[in-house]
């Protein structure tokens, strides 16, 4: 039962950002906003909250500085209020960052919901949390969405918006617009999922790192090691699927199915694998196909590898792979 | 029973590398050695895999000109071998990268540690087959060992070097050692594992994907885009563990895991986690605690932070998050 009551503005106009909880992500999400010069009142009940919150973003703000600061950008547009009513009272726009605890997320939302401006589209942090579940106390749910930010929110630009049952599509479709005006790389959900995309990835990853940690397997070092002078140089530029389209060679996805599909039965993690039927192999074939989009093999190749030069460069790791 | 033939010379003095098999991991094997300095000479029964091979060289070569070649490094140092005996008869070393199949790599391991002269180190490329596995049929089972790299073997550092049962520990330790020398990044594993450690990792992410895609809940391009735009930005420089020590805040992996291990138990992707037991959360800590040094936690943020723009400004992307 979506309410119906628009935002108060156009996610384009936007001012003034209200932002929840102000930890390690609170005070990311404070530091993203500041930078791209929106005013931001933030409310923490912690007796440190605003001490630890402007060493935080004082500390973020170099780093900031080097991508860009928006115009009129400034720490000084910060402001701690001593309520939440008050934080959230004028804000165009709210971003919750508390602990991960459903039943405070659940609380807290309805009562953000409450005090906020009608229409005002509130957006979760929460790590994992359906909205579904964190929305049922809510008097007004259908402009709580979920709005899931990488550490640091400032420097990470990717964020999952998805709603809940009883949100409001026109509120996952604002959210979505507004992060993308406020310089975040958006992915929108159709569907709840725990977890959401990335961070079930991540998390399989993270799994499979624990248990070879808890049967002496790997080392933790191992661990970083392998994945930072492994996989994760082609990570940050292109991901998982295309990556192992182009493993396929001039084959492709469909090759590389064709030729490792078998490797999906092996024990190289606990994780079972799906069956790899056609529907499945024609969905990856298929992705791939249109993510290279005009790309032939031979471009992908070069983009891969210029890629990983220039990350292998940045990192500062150029001259270590010399003779 | 491992053999004592001890290794024709030592690591650093190899001058002559064979690679059994051109394919797409063989041959980007095949332009690392080259673009390293040393004498390659190449087999593979495919009709056109001198073809292949040089094509893929060819189209190495300006990346690998831009990390900058060893000294003498040059395409002209590659020879295609007739037979597997001849490619193989002076080699030093031999990188045996042929299709991922067991009965092929046991019969041809044998025969390769039948032709080259005693006391040659022979590393497989295998993705997952544990060298017990690989080198029953052989003669000289001693020194086989894994030296697993990763897509594409010119640019990406990592090598994870394991022997089998009858490997000499001799042999792993000559093969690391060759493998730094040839400016890979080398984690020498002290027992089997299946998919050793990256590709477990990488396999675990892999397969929840695979699964989302096979019920509707991701796209591939969702996938992709997960990744590239959120925790593969960290991954090219800064491992799973201590990045998720940062998110501990200044209480590092352990409040980390204080506060994020009961989502341990959420069904964040398909694969359960361990118990999160005493033993496990201390070499967690420990291992992350070695890992950061005497870095505090604002020089690790500061160090994460830069990195993350450094590799976003390299792969083009800086300017996008401005608004």
């Amino acid at each position: 039962m979506p309410e119906t009551t628009p935002a108060p503005c156009a996610p384009e106009d936007v001012r003034r950002v209200a932002c929840i909880g102000a930890g390690v992500i609170g005070g990311g999400w404070v530091a993203h906003f500041l930078a791209r010069g929106y005013d931001v009142t933030a409310w923490d009940p912690a007796a440190d909250a605003e001490d630890r919150l402007r060493r935080l973003v004082a500390a973020a703000w170099p780093a900031l500085e080097q991508i860009g600061l928006a115009d009129g950008a400034s720490q000084d547009r910060l402001t701690l209020a001593p309520t939440l009513g008050e934080a959230v009272a004028e804000a165009d726009f709210v971003q919750e960052s508390a602990p991960e605890k459903l039943e405070l997320k659940r609380s807290l939302l309805a009562e953000l919901a409450a005090a906020t401006r009608p229409g005002v589209v509130i957006a979760s942090s929460t790590s994992g949390y359906p909205m579904t579940d964190m929305q049922t106390a809510a008097e007004h749910p259908g402009r709580l969405v979920v709005g899931h930010p990488f550490n640091p929110p400032y420097l990470i630009p990717l964020v999952e918006v998805v709603g809940g049952e009883r949100t409001d599509p026109e509120a996952v479709a604002w959210a979505s617009r507004f992060y993308d005006v406020a310089g975040k790389s958006v992915i929108t959900m159709d569907r709840e999922l725990p977890g959401f995309i990335a961070n079930r990835l991540q998390e399989a990853l993270w799994r499979e790192a624990l248990h070879m940690v808890a049967n002496g397997e790997a080392t933790v070092e191992d661990i970083d090691a392998s994945i930072t002078e492994g996989p994760g140089l082609r990570w940050a530029f292109m991901g998982p699927c295309l990556t192992f389209a182009l493993a396929g060679g001039e084959g492709g996805m469909a090759h590389m199915l064709d030729h490792f599909g078998p490797s999906l039965k092996s024990p190289w993690t606990r994780l079972e694998a799906p069956e790899l039927d056609r529907a499945l192999r024609d969905a990856m074939v298929d992705g791939c196909r249109e993510a290279a989009g005009d790309r032939t093999y031979a471009d992908l190749v070069a983009a891969r590898d210029q890629g990983v030069i220039d990350v292998l460069r940045a990192t500062g790791r150029l001259g270590s792979t010399r003779r």
